[in-house]
């Protein structure tokens, strides 16, 4: 086993094996997305240089971008001092949301309870994700 | 109820009742520690604006910086497309993390499985945190 299947191996994982990834954008320190990763996921974006992921809803192992073609591109690994969580720069192609936004967080709860959008869309959804809703 | 409540009853929490929140610098936008966070902290969250979360290793509600000094003063709040994760942007009082760096993310986790320091400690944590180890 590779140095680096064991340090990964060492990393904090919940009852599932999985640990969070914050996906941020390399130039601008932006969070994009946040997603779960297995040893298997985090391995191959290590050793791919593309984010690879497991789906808690849909139970599936998956590469971002594979149906929309807006794959992220691996520049750093971080993680945090208790070693349960991961911070991931990428250069992002495309957008990081599936509803067309470039980060996932483009919504502001304001201290009213508002959810006011602050990210403008870069595509429409329904013209990538052909195959989903 | 208030609005407030209302949106944030509406958010999606895991079975144990929590958000994972991302806590980032309001100026550079450098992610600085993830934690997790229930209706009751984010509520306290927004309407006092400094972060209070939930310690899953302690079962304890908390407020960032109560032991340190090392508080954050809420910015902005942010909700992603699926509504089941947070980013919240502030202004960190010392550092985010409780070993002495401006973040926790301060290891870089390189390709051959070394954990690279990137962060330097601002302060002593045995100095700060009296009565931790």
């Amino acid at each position: 086993m590779s140095d680096l299947s064991e340090t990964i191996k060492g990393l904090k994982y919940d009852s599932s094996g999985l640990i969070p990834a914050i996906i941020v954008d390399h130039r601008t320190k932006q969070v994009l997305m946040m997603a779960w990763m297995n040893q298997a996921s985090l391995l191959d974006t290590i050793n791919r240089g593309k984010t690879h992921f497991w789906s808690r809803s849909r139970q599936k192992y998956w590469m971002k971008g594979e149906e929309s073609g807006h794959t992220q591109d691996v520049k750093a690994v971080f993680t945090d001092c208790d070693m349960d969580a991961l911070v991931i720069e990428v250069e992002q192609h495309g957008a990081a949301c599936h509803e067309g936004y470039w980060s996932c967080f483009y919504r502001r709860l304001t201290p009213d309870g508002r959810l006011e959008i602050t990210g403008k869309p870069l595509f429409d959804p329904k013209a990538v994700y052909k195959n989903k809703k």
